[in-house]
């Protein structure tokens, strides 16, 4: 019987749910907008109870969630949403929603998803090291090392890394945690904060966005030299001007003062630093990945009971 | 026969040769500085010539070097030290020098050698993701997830990422590149300008070691939410100041401002950050695990030939 992949991108405005017999093809899927826990788990369970009586027994199911999210296989809340800003999550246990279908379940973050997604099917294919990065109503981040997502104490936080405000900008940033960090700089509100209307209302010659593309060459100034990727993948609302990526790619030169002597970083080099290939097929392809990869390495992202 | 792995840690200042049947176990070690390239190279070659002698054929060999370093295995310049300061030895094929011992070679940074050492023989004891930063005359850092280093475009430089100089410091960072990065700021060399005095003849309750820590702190910061580590060491000449360890944790407790909800971030967590278990034979330990993980997995860091 042929393999039956489950993927959900459980993202905090939207909801993707497919199945396919592998990652890149998807036999059947379904979006719908995120709405309390208990509505939105239930018809995403009911679609893979449909699902299979049409296609035939799921053989696992792979879970990409917006977080933070418990990752810790030893933990009594392993699988749930943890101390999200949008509180009627916090503490919702996605994992156990879906374990009457019986089948082997991978959970890991949407952006780790995602940036699996473009590892295996994307502009990372053949890669081990993939850094993607999502600029929209937040700034997260998917770190993928020798093929697999970046799990420690928890999670990547990306967005939440400190940024030096430039010193015409006197905006106070937006996080109620750290003001001036990476998300609370320049996420899509911090936008529109900064200059009275949504980032979209600005032409694409603003100085908006030479100031946005410091922020996000900052941040990748620390992510590069820490993780050392092999390629930077940019999405995310935000990263839909592509008048963005050369100033992003002028400004983080300037900032590494040719420290690393590599041509993807010296070079204005449109392959290193992109927008993803998949788009809004990231998430849910990496979903299905993680699923893949739970068949194949039972222990990895699942729960020994 | 018993395996006899071989280890050679080659930083900046110091060379450090060794065999062992284990990398716990050393049956011969030789110390010396590092002088120019050829004497040094031939005098640890001499080492391990006379060792065979005495111990028998030499298995295999790792190497972590200081750097940066070209770990790009489909590179001309694979094994070699690439555009250090050190300028004897930019350019320099260290992997070349050993190829006579005709067996097979690994070859990382010093700092990673220094992790994997901590996670296999350290405190990472049985973890997969570890942080290892070294703070002296430069800062350096080695990165292990899922057991294994680190490697991308490159290999990770966290000493450059940079810093929010404090309101009161006015001192503007020795790096020759970025100025007030990391280790422009933080490295035993700043510390000695900015306070006219060498780190050590400092008192313990000198101003100077609050403004230390709160740098080493707001690194921390970024490096914990990128790679979201299982454990952080921190070694080098400056972290033999044990009252460095309380004010950093309690600056980065300041500074995550409890979005990193662990008892490991938000308690003063002696077990989460603290100095190396192996202390001065960390890396050499890691040079031998090297040798060891390039026994069992000949693809990893093995030139193809």
């Amino acid at each position: 019987m042929a393999t039956l992949l489950g993927g959900i991108e459980a993202g905090g405005t939207k909801f993707v749910c497919a199945i396919g017999h592998s990652p890149n093809s998807i036999l059947l899927e379904e979006r719908f907008p995120t709405d309390d826990p208990e509505s939105t788990l239930r018809r995403s369970l009911d679609f893979f109870l449909r699902a299979q009586k049409k296609f035939g027994p799921l053989s696992s199911l792979g879970i990409g969630s917006f977080g933070p999210i418990d990752l810790d296989v030893s933990s009594l809340t392993y699988g749930s949403v943890t101390s999200t800003p949008k509180l009627r999550w916090a503490g919702t246990q996605v994992v156990q929603a879906f374990t009457e279908l019986g089948v082997p379940i991978a959970f890991d973050t949407d952006t780790n998803a995602a940036a699996l997604g473009e590892l295996y099917y994307g502009k990372g294919r053949g890669l081990d090291t993939l850094l993607y990065i999502t600029v929209g109503t937040g700034v997260g981040g998917g770190i993928v090392v020798n093929r697999k997502p970046i799990h420690g104490l928890g999670h990547p936080e990306i967005g939440h890394i400190p940024i030096i405000p430039r010193k015409d900008d006197s905006f106070q940033g937006l996080c109620p945690f750290h003001g001036t960090c990476l998300e609370g700089m320049a996420a899509g509100p911090a936008i529109q904060a900064r200059w009275g209307v949504p980032a979209t209302d600005l032409p694409p010659d603003h100085q908006a966005w030479d100031l946005e593309a410091e922020y996000i060459a900052q941040g990748l100034w620390s992510f590069i030299l820490t993780i050392s990727p092999q390629k930077v993948i940019l999405g995310g609302g935000v990263m839909h001007q592509p008048q963005l990526f050369p100033l992003i790619r002028s400004h983080l030169r300037r900032l590494l003062s040719g420290y690393v002597d590599r041509a993807e970083i010296l070079e204005d080099n449109e392959d290193y630093i992109s927008f993803p290939e998949l788009g809004n097929f990231a998430g849910i392809t990496g979903a299905l990945v993680m699923a893949e990869q739970i068949l194949r390495e039972p222990s990895v992202g699942q729960k020994e009971s």
